[in-house]
C-alpha cells in the first residue's frame, strides 16, 4: 500500500536512486486527455540536478518514455505507466554508506524494518523517487487543464530570509525567472547568496515553500478524514525533508479571535457566492470553496553535508562520516515543482472523487 | 471512501450530530486484545460536553455502545461496532441554519457539493463526529496496550498565551490536573482567564496542541507515500478546525542549518541505537526511529462565536445572523483526547502495517 | 478489509447472530436518492426466516432503523447506517457448539484463525449476516432506479429437479408467487415436495440459484482485474453456502465451438448495436455489452441437519453432534434476495466506478 | 483501481499488446525474499506463444526485467516491478479491426466505455496482459516457498473430452510432460488431436482447467466478504475468456443431500483435525481449513477463428469479417501457468492478510 496514493487516480511509483531506473504507472486516468512525452519532459526538466549553481551538480537527463495508457496523443482509459531510465548510476563505492548510518538520512531506520537495504545512492529513500511523482504530476495536470486551475508554488523562505509579503502581492508568472524559485527578486537575490556561502561551508539550508490553487471548483474534497488539507497535508507530507504544512492563515490562525477570523460571505455584483477575507485559506468543513487554496510547507536542511560528521557503524561503533561527492545545498528550488505536483494528483483524485457527489 | 481512514485497522465513521445517533465501525482489529465499554467511555468522558465552564454547556452523556466484534470481555476479529445515541436532539428551530450560511462554517460547501443537507446542529460537519473518532481511538490503544507506548497531547498556546518551555521540561503526567489540559501550571491560569473573557465576549480562540507518542519501536511507517508524518498529518488534518501541523522541529527546523539539525547517531551504554539531538521529531525517511514523535497542530478559533456576523442567505441575499445559543469558546481542552485518538489510530495502523515488512 | 465490499459504493456489514444487532454502514451513495426504510424492509421481509413451511422456523422480525445519512427521505452523502437489533437471541444452551465442531461450519476455522470465537448461534460466520448484505442491497437498488435497471434471480435447482427451460421463457414476474421462488410452476411443486420431505427426514437440499440483469447500459465493469463477472463472481461467493458460479453458457460453453459459440453483432432497426445471441451472457472483455447479463450459482445444501452426525470436539476428542433446534430444509428461496442483493451492489458500485470512464 | 488486484500484496499490471511493452508493479511484497529473473522467466515461458503445435505460433520472447525492488537476489520491500518488452510488434495493417467489432472480442465495449481505444492486436484487452500475471504470480510463488505450498493446475477437458478421473487419482508431477497440460496420457492424446482438428477447420475449443492447492495452513482467507472462494473466484474469473468457477463438489454439490456432503471431522493418528470426505473443496466458511483447496473453471472457445464472421463495423454497418494471421484453436494450455498464477497470487495476499489475525 505504501508505495500508492489517491483514491482513484492512483499512482504507484517504483524504483531506486541507483538500479536501472525510476518510473510510475498511473491507474484511473479517464480517458480523452491529450497527453505527450514532453508534456511531463518539461515539468521533470524543472525538478531535474543540475539546473544551477544552487542546486546538485550531479546530472540526470531525466528523459521519461511512456510505456503504455496512450495512444495517438490521447488517454485510453488504461494504465499509464512512466519509465525514467538511471544514467547516473556508475559503479560507485558504496561500501561507507552500506555500513554506516548518515545522520539525518534513512539508512538506519530502513535497515532495521526491512533487515535488507538497497543502499546504493540512497536506494528508494533517495529524493530521486520523487522524479517520478513529478511525472505523475504532469499527468494529473494534463487531465485538469480544461478546467482552468493553476497551481503555482515559490519559495517564500531560505534560512532566515523570508519575502516579506503575502502571495497576494507577488506575480506568480516569474517564480521561474530566477534559479531560487522565489518571484520577489530582492529576496531572490538574498536567498541566492546565503545558498551560495553555505555550499562553500559544505553546509544547507532549509526553509519554506508556499503553494496556490486558483481556480478550484465548489465542492472538492471529501468531508471527515478525506477533507483536502488532509489530502494534501498527506501528499506534501510525504515528500522527503518536509517538516510540516498550514494552511490559509495556519499557525497564525492563533492569533485571530474568531470575530476577525471568520471569513463572512457576500454576493459579488457577479452573484457568485465569495468571501471577503481568506483566512480559511479555500476549504470549508474539508472542501473548497471557491477562493484560493494556499499553504506552505516546511523543509529541513538537506541532511547531507559536506562537512565530517559523528555516526555510528551497522555494528554500532562510533565512526567519523567523511564528506564526499556531491551535495545540494539547499533543495528548495527543486522542490518547488515537487510540490505542485503533489497537489496536481491530490486535487485530480478529488475532481474524480467529486464526481460521486450526486446522483 | 471519505468516511474511512486506515489501511489495516480501518475506522468508519458514520451520524449526524442532531440523528439518532453517532458511531463506527472498525475492521481490521485483530483478535484477543481485553476490550470494554468502560475503556471507551473513559476517553470519550475527557471529549464530551458540558466537562468544565470553558467548553460548550450542550449536555451530551455520550454513553456507548459495543454493539459487535467483542465476546467474553475480548476482540474476535470481527468488526467493532460502537454506537453513541443523541439525547440532546431536541426539536431546535433550525430554520435560519437551514437558510443561512454560518460564516467559517461548512453550510455553503456543503450544500454546494450534495445539493442536499441535513442542517440539524450542524449535520454530518459537526464537531460530534469527533466522539466516533475518541471511540475508536480507545480500542486503538487497547490493541497496542502491550507495547508499552505512551501517547500524551496538551495544549501548548491559547490565542498568544504559549507554554514558554518545551515538551521534555513538563510533567505530562498533570495534563488532566486543570479544565484546560495545560501542564504547565501558571500558563493554565492565563489561558483559562483568557478563554473566560472571550466566552463573555462571544468571542473565541483558537490555539496550539502539542502531542507526543513515546516508545513506538522502530520501524514504523511507510516509505515514500504513507510516511509516519504524512499518515499523522492525514488523520490530525481531518479534523474541524485544525489549519496546520508540523513535526519535531518543524517550521523553526529552517533556521538551523544543517551542521546544527541533523540528529547524530550513538550507541547507548545499553548497546541502543540513540541519537544524541531529536529535531526529527522521532521519524527518519517517515519511519520511526525509536525516540519521541511528536508534533504540534493549530486549531483556529470555534467558528461559532456570540456575536451578529454579516453573511448570506441561500438565494444569496446579505444577512445578519445573530446569536443563538450555545457556543464553546474554546476547543482545544476537549481537542485533545481527540489528537490524541487520530495519533493512537494511526499507530495501530503502521503497527498491522509493519507484520508486513518481512518474510 | 475483509468486512468491507466494493470500491467507491462501500459496503461495511457487522454484527453476530445473537449479539446487540447486525448492521452495515454504506459510505458513497451519492446524495439525492430517495431512500425510506420501507424501501429496505421490503427487501428484507423477502430474506427473514419464518416465512413459509419450507424454510427456518426461527423468527425475527428483521426491523430496520435507518441511523443515518438520509434527511427529509433523501440521501445526503454521508455514510448511511442501518442497524437491524437481534430479537431472538435467547439465552440458549450454547456449550455444545461452543467446544464441538459442527461438520461443514465454520466452527474449527474460525478458531484456529482467530483463537477466540462467538459461538452464539454461529456469531459472525452465520448466514444471518446476509440480512445486512439484503439491506444494502436494497439501497444500491434506489440508488439505480431510476436507469430501468431490473435485477431478478429464481430457483433453477433443488436437489435433482431443475427448471426445464431457458430463463427467457419463463415470466419472472412470477418468482415471488410461490413459496420456493420458482416461476415454473410444475417444477415449484416438486421442489417443495422435495424440500418437505428432506425437512421429515432432518436433511437438506442444495440447488442453483439464476440471476438475470436487464437493462445494464453499455461500458460497466473494469477491464483487467475488476471484470463485471469478477466482480459479480466475488459478491456471490462471498455468499455462505455457494460453491460455483457461471456466466452465460458458463461451463456448457466447452461444448460448443467458437464458430458456434462467438455471438454475431448486427444493428438494429431502431440501429442499435445488437447480438444475435448472448452465449456470453452480457459482457464482452468483462465490459457489460447491453444484453441480459445472466449467471447460474451453486448452492451446497445445508450443513446444520437433524441427524446424529460424527464429528470432534475442541479437544480433538471423536463425538456425536445431536440434532437440536430449527434448521433450514433448504436455503434457496430465502437466498434469492441476497444473490440479487449482492448483484445490485456490484452494479452500484460499476455505475460509480463507470464515471471515471472518460474525462 | 480497475488495474490493480490484491489487499496487501498488490500487483498493477500495465501495458498493451503492441505498445512498448507490458510489466506489472508488486506492492507489498516483504523483504528477504529471494528472488532472480530467472524464477519469473521459468513461469512465463510455459504462458508464451509458439510453445507448440496447437498454440499460435505468435513469436515472443517474453524476457522480463526486474527493475527494482529487488538488491543482490533479495526483495528489499519495496515495489517489485517487472517489465517485458513487446518484440513482435510489427507496423501491421490494422485497418480492419480498428473499424470493425470483432465478434465476442471486446472491441465495441471498449469503444463504448472509453471512446478511444488502442486497436492494436487488440491493445489491453489482448490475453497478452496475463504476461504481466504469470510473472507477479512468480514472484507470489517465490514468496510463499518456505511453506511447502503447491499449487498444481491441468487440462480437465477440452470441448467433449474429458479426464474420466479425479484429480487424486492423477499424477501432478506430470502435467507438463505433453504438449495440451494434460496429465491423463490417453485423454491428453484425444485432446491434441481434437485442437489439431480444430485448428485446421480454423475453429477454436474450450474446455476446463482444474486447479489444486496443498499445504495451505488453516486459517486463511477473510470472513464475509473476502472469502478465499470468493478471492480465488475474483481472480480466476477476471482472466480473459473465463465463464465460471466451481469450488470442491461445485453444482455438483446440489446433488447431495446434506447428510452426505457435510465433510466429517476426526483426529488423525497423528493428532491433526481432518476431515473424511473433502466436498468443500478445502475451506469451510470461506477459510481454509488444511485440506486441498481445489477448484474447476470454464474456458469459452477462443473468440478469434478462421473463417469468415459477420459483424458490424463502427459505423454500424454489417460486414463479413475475414480470417487474417495467428489464432490459437486452444487457450487451454497455455492458460494452466496463468490459472496457477492467480491462485499464487490470491495465496500470497492470504497469508499477508492472515498476519492481522491475532494480536
Amino acid at each position: 500500500m505504501q508505495n500508492t496514493i489517491g483514491n482513484l487516480f492512483r499512482v504507484t511509483t517504483f524504483g531506486e536512486s541507483h538500479g536501472v531506473g525510476i518510473g510510475c504507472v498511473i491507474d484511473g486516468c479517464p480517458a480523452g486527455v491529450s497527453l505527450s512525452e514532453q508534456d511531463i519532459q518539461t515539468a521533470l526538466d524543472r525538478r531535474k540536478p543540475g539546473q544551477s549553481s544552487i542546486t546538485t551538480q550531479r546530472k540526470e537527463a531525466d528523459r521519461v518514455q511512456i510505456q503504455s495508457g496512450v495512444f495517438e496523443g490521447i488517454t485510453t482509459g488504461s494504465p499509464i505507466s512512466l519509465f525514467i531510465a538511471n544514467e547516473d548510476a556508475k559503479s560507485a563505492d558504496y561500501s561507507e554508506i552500506a555500513n554506516t548510518y548518515r545522520p539525518s538520512h534513512a539508512d538506519y531506520t530502513w535497515e532495521t524494518k526491512y533487515g535488507h537495504r538497497d543502499y546504493r545512492g540512497g536506494g528508494r529513500s533517495s529524493a530521486r523517487e520523487t522524479a517520478a511523482r513529478v511525472a505523475a504530476g504532469a499527468v494529473a495536470k494534463a487531465l485538469l487543464q480544461h478546467l482552468g486551475i493553476e497551481v503555482k508554488a515559490y519559495v517564500q523562505q531560505v534560512y532566515d530570509i523570508a519575502v516579506p509579503v503575502p502571495y497576494t502581492e507577488l506575480d506568480l508568472s516569474t517564480i521561474d525567472v530566477n534559479i531560487v524559485r522565489c518571484p520577489h527578486p530582492e529576496t531572490a537575490e538574498k536567498m541566492i547568496a546565503a545558498i551560495e556561502a553555505a555550499r562553500d561551508e559544505g553546509d544547507s539550508l532549509g526553509g519554506y515553500i508556499t503553494c496556490i490553487a486558483k481556480n478550484v471548483p465548489v465542492g472538492w474534497g471529501e468531508p471527515v478524514f478525506d477533507k483536502l488539507p488532509a489530502l494534501l497535508g498527506h501528499a506534501v507530507l510525504s515528500i522527503n525533508a518536509v517538516k510540516g504544512i498550514a494552511f490559509g492563515d495556519g499557525f497564525e490562525s492563533a492569533y485571530l479571535k474568531g470575530s476577525l477570523h471568520n471569513d463572512a460571505f457576500y454576493t459579488s455584483a457577479q452573484g457568485e457566492v465569495k468571501i471577503r477575507t481568506n483566512h480559511a485559506g479555500g476549504t470549508l468543513g474539508g472542501i473548497s470553496n471557491g477562493e484560493d487554496i494556499y499553504f506552505t510547507t516546511a523543509f529541513k536542511p538537506t541532511a547531507t553535508i559536506m562537512q565530517a560528521q559523528e555516526t555510528i557503524n551497522k555494528s554500532g561503533v562510533a565512526t567519523t562520516l567523511n564528506p564526499k561527492g556531491r551535495h545540494d545545498p539547499c533543495v528548495l528550488p527543486r522542490a518547488v515543482p515537487i510540490v505542485e505536483a503533489m497537489t496536481w494528483l491530490v486535487l485530480a483524485d478529488c475532481w474524480l472523487m467529486a464526481r460521486g457527489n450526486r446522483v
